[in-house]
């Protein structure tokens, strides 16, 4: 199947997204880099947009997903809590999970595409 | 379970979206009301941007979702196609498959987010 027809899940709390497509990677690279300022980099996004996307995460959820040193603005190293981890491994876990119900029908819909331009 | 954390399914074609949540709505809209500026209406939403999301289904798929007559900007009603229908109960179909895929852990999302605001 192609990549592009996965289901992308977000989750909505009000107005705001708790974890999604971008936060969920976001919080990959600063699981890798140790660093809010190089995972931006690696997303090719602000570190401004990182930031607010950290803080979000970080708001919706009752315990921090991602712990910053002190050091100020790119400074200071930001790593991903426990619980940060546990919340993005579920989150995959539930992607695969709606991958894997929706498969035939993500099957179907490509069928029905133009052919994606490249 | 609460309604914001419903699984949100997008299809991605490239870096369009043929099909998402939106989109899905505003088919309803215009299935319901017959006109594009007035499912923009239901939606609080430009008619110029409804018009765009339009086009974009249409582009997308291999026939258009969406017929409009003539008449101008506006003025000359739209239709969803049978096509158009078909694909709007297949997407539905498959957000309610992927909500039963996720919703124990949904459930468990739900009770690692902090109350949403009114």
């Amino acid at each position: 199947m192609n990549d592009s027809l996965q289901p992308r899940l977000r989750i909505l709390l009000g107005h705001a997204i708790p974890i999604g497509p971008g936060k969920a990677e976001l919080l990959e690279h600063i699981a890798k880099t140790g660093s809010i300022s190089a995972a931006a980099r690696c997303m090719n996004m602000s570190y401004r947009r990182a930031w607010l996307l950290v803080d979000t995460m970080n708001q919706c959820f009752k315990s921090p997903l991602v712990e910053t040193a002190t050091g100020g603005k790119g400074g200071g190293g930001a790593r991903i809590s426990d619980f940060g981890r546990e919340v993005l491994r579920r989150y995959r876990e539930m992607e695969d999970k709606a991958a894997q119900a929706v498969a035939d029908d993500m099957a179907y819909f490509s069928s029905l595409l133009v052919a994606a331009p490249d």
